[in-house]
């Protein structure tokens, strides 16, 4: 996606531990006419999957999925982030890490909304270590749903997410990858 | 919104408290249908206004006001739920207190993405004794940005926010208003 290529190389701030603050046009303030074209995208790289529900995590990946979802006509379930685990018959409660904030979470999942019958399409800003995706894929699994594959709006390539989930045989789809970020300058894979 | 009206008498849950749960259709799996005709709706309501930028707070607030901000073809940006108080020069920051969880927390918002210039939209999910929109009225004040309202999901109007803003001379809309949820019951206001 060169929009958001560009959008990247104008906007984003390389920080210290290997972030990419992305405030200005994805995660705390919200570009609605990229987040419309990464929907589009998103939906177009998946359209032959037969999606029921897209997943995602609170807060950043909402409104990705959301406008993803619009191009599916399915809904959007967003994991909650909690500090226990629930024991709670109708959680899926699963332990994931933050490596923005470095600290571990628990994502839980109503197992209400989420089911045998359903092909879960996972969405999220970034895929850095994985964590999150892996816990993601963990409530998938948990939920006995099947997969139609996970989409990135922004993959660090040089931290081991990516390899983790793609050596598991998942489809693995990202807006754009970043091969590095050495000394602040934005190296995109492709 | 007959369709959100019937929504709620359908998939509703009163709890404890005076929480109404709506996690089946909007904050935890979200309806992406009903998502769009509340964003048209909430933009008909406020159509007149010269809005620049929709100012809302996560996780909850982000679906609709993305919703909102796509007719209205102007940013989102979400406030960040914090626990500490900022005192960086970066950010606007202001307590305020969750009804829900029954804890307080710090509403942090970068002074980048709000400014003088603006003319603010203040979307949410729900509004019950008005912490949430009157800490974003107050970061809107802050910034010495104007005005344009605040467009709400759901209002319990049994709670003192509603109130509370109307009595500023603050245009409100609320998509629909509960008068009571006595017993379990949902009667709406009209």
């Amino acid at each position: 996606m060169d929009n958001l290529k560009k959008r990247i190389l104008e906007d984003a701030r390389v920080m210290d531990k290997d972030i990419l603050k992305v405030d200005s046009f994805l995660n705390h303030q919200i570009d609605v006419k990229l987040l419309v074209e990464m929907g589009l995208e998103l939906h177009r790289r998946f359209a032959g999957e037969p999606v029921t529900k897209i997943l995602t995590i609170e807060s950043s990946g909402i409104s990705v999925a959301c406008a993803t979802a619009m191009n599916f006509h399915v809904p959007v379930i967003f994991a909650k982030k909690g500090s226990s685990r629930k024991s709670d018959d109708e959680v899926f409660s699963v332990n994931a890490y933050s490596y923005t904030k470095q600290e571990p979470y628990v994502m839980n999942v109503s197992r209400k909304y989420i089911g045998n019958k359903d092909h879960i399409l996972i969405i999220d800003d970034f895929l850095a270590n994985g964590e999150a995706a892996l816990a993601m894929l963990e409530i998938v699994r948990m939920a006995g749903a099947t997969l139609a594959g996970i989409g990135i709006v922004i993959e660090k390539a040089f931290q081991k997410g990516g390899k983790a989930i793609r050596d598991k045989g998942i489809r693995l789809e990202t807006l754009v990858s970043i091969q590095s970020m050495e000394n602040g300058r934005i190296i995109f894979r492709d």
